[in-house]
């Protein structure tokens, strides 16, 4: 589906064609921005968005109705695909796998958990569907505690924005014990560090971050996530919906540009990896890249912790439900065209069976 | 190994002569206390004391000399034979591999682990050797976090002094999936709880404390461990060598009389689970046991936890190294006479072999 071509020929750029991109964990500060996060999303080349059940409120989407509060929300104003995900919390495990079937996933939010951490999350691990996607935020001994749960009940476990080598060894060594996990990083912590914003612990240090980029083939898939909001939070920046997802893609387009990354990589993380850790459905979307126009400088977002100057790249049209939705920039779309999509039991559940169960390769090495 | 006879004709008291007992987490507030508490040990029915790596002091063991010179101490004064564990440290899992052949075991003390923790762990994990047991006092998330590590390097590991219905839950559910894991209780911990000594947070709730009770058949050693000496310290009891040893004996004896517990339970949990999962060198030593004979009050103990005229049964002799050493609570023995003895190489690793490897079991299920 990648096609990298010099048709942009009064100008010599280079544009590639790749497929929509999925934002695996899609966060809005309030669920009254989906139709501005939405339309930002479609307009930065993301066709499907997975939201995360916070909101700047903290857990939102904690039961059926919630989740079917943010879900006739989100379909009214949504101008990408879209599902939601539920969080975990001490006190929903009886009674949310009612609302799995709605939901995108299940999100553990670790530091939500006060006390009876094992024994809750555990729960949560007996009761959630096994067809149904869990994610978590855990790091560190949290991180191998939530591995082993998600381990001793046989369930596939993706990490959410993976920032420090300790804990990519951690899921790492988990692989090579073939044990059901996947990750992805957030794109800022590949270019901002703690360094830079010492009070943001979510970020990596400089020496991590160079990990991550040394260990690529390992991270599963980019996010985007809750960085963008954090970091905008930190320096005043003005909370423009869509903050992060604007600038992701130039960043990875730049990176492009530096030779440290493919756009190979790029569709593999943020589509190819995605679609088959979370069995998205399939979806008619494309997005046609220009590797190198400029940023225009002009663009409302205030503050950045980018010099734009250095980013290049982006997207000229998107390609969306059999039409052009997008072209350079704007939104052409005359309606909200974005559609709730959950994955199908049956191709979940044929991935889990595929998967090697934890121990097989260390019985078979 | 176990008679039980009703041979005390003039008093009519129920004897039982078992093997000598494996006091498997020995705490001395100091290394100078080994004679006084080796005698302690040896008057109450422990002939073998694996003793901990900590101290009143703190970690006291962490590399090979601090080792040979525990050793070449209690050598000299122990009255029971004896190894001695190292402790695990963030900056030590580098060199005490050397010191492993000469120690009873590695002995993760998780607190002292500040930051890194899994990576420091996971080092120590590869470093140990194989054949040498590892055990922690881990709890809750940290003891889930070990043991996913223990899992990932395919190692045994022994649980110290479970004091909670959660951490006894996921200990079971990880047997469950055939990890290599075991578990003991402080015999404390059955009689003591956290309603009577709220600062004491390694007790149990009364309600885990039941739970315990009601799970006795997962919990694969009784020890003694680091309660008593801490209870002592919160009432201010006078803090003599062999605290706790004296009065554990006691306290089980009461509760077979009371149809809680057996003695073929207190021998599976204090010799052979011990002997086989430890892989102690086997003794040549016995106990006789009066279930009937009541404590004497004028122990010098000073103030205790326990109300002594609710306890019976006390060792009225022990047999050890083919000669009787103590009679009717006294040291009839001349000489020190324990050795340092530790598990050799060959019956410990084939011992791993036996077990099942992680996941074996539910590939199978
Ligand atoms: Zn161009
Ligand atoms: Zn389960
Ligand atoms: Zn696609
Ligand atoms: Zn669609
Ligand atoms: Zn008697
Ligand atoms: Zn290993
Ligand atoms: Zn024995
Ligand atoms: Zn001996």
């Amino acid at each position: 589906s990648l096609e990298v071509s010099n048709n942009d020929a009064q100008t010599s750029h280079e544009t590639a064609i790749i497929p929509g991109l999925i934002n695996i964990a899609s966060f809005i500060p309030s669920f009254d921005d989906f139709e501005s996060a939405t339309r930002a999303s479609l307009v930065s080349g993301f066709t499907y968005n997975a939201f995360l059940p916070q909101t700047a409120e903290g857990c939102t989407v904690v039961d059926s109705e919630s989740l079917s509060n943010a879900i006739s929300n989100a379909t009214e104003f949504a101008y990408t695909d879209f599902s939601i995900s539920i969080a975990a919390l001490e006190t929903n495990a009886d009674g949310i796998e009612e609302a799995a079937s709605n939901a995108g996933a299940l999100f553990i939010p670790f530091n939500e958990f006060s006390s009876s951490k094992v024994s809750s999350i555990s729960k949560h691990f007996a009761s959630w569907p096994a067809n149904k996607p869990i994610i978590t935020d855990a790091k560190s001994t949290n991180l191998a505690s939530v591995l082993l749960l998600a381990a001793l009940h046989n369930r596939t476990l993706h990490v959410n924005s993976v920032s420090s080598k300790e804990d990519l060894d951690l899921i790492k060594m988990a692989k090579e014990k073939a044990l059901q996990v996947t990750c992805d990083v957030a794109v800022y912590s590949l270019f901002l560090s703690q360094e830079q914003y010492p009070e943001l612990e979510l970020l990596p240090t400089k020496s991590d971050q160079e990990y991550l980029w040394a260990n690529l083939k390992d991270i599963d898939c980019f996010s985007i996530g809750v960085l963008p909001y954090l970091i905008a939070k930190s320096i005043h920046q003005r909370l423009v919906p869509g903050l992060g997802v604007t600038e992701t893609l130039p960043l990875l387009f730049s990176a492009v540009k530096a030779g440290k990354l493919t756009i190979q990589e790029i569709t593999e993380k943020f589509h190819d990896n995605p679609m088959k850790i979370f069995n998205f459905p399939k979806q008619d979307a494309s997005i046609e890249i220009d590797l190198d126009r400029l940023i225009p400088s002009t663009r409302k977002l205030g503050l950045s912790p980018f010099d734009r100057k250095q980013l290049q790249g982006s997207v000229n049209r998107v390609s969306f439900h059999n039409q052009t939705v997008c072209l350079d920039g704007e939104i052409v779309a005359q309606q909200a065209v974005g559609k709730h999509e959950v994955g199908n039991k049956g191709r979940s559940l044929s991935m889990v069976q595929q998967s090697p169960t934890l121990g097989r390769k260390s019985r078979l090495s």
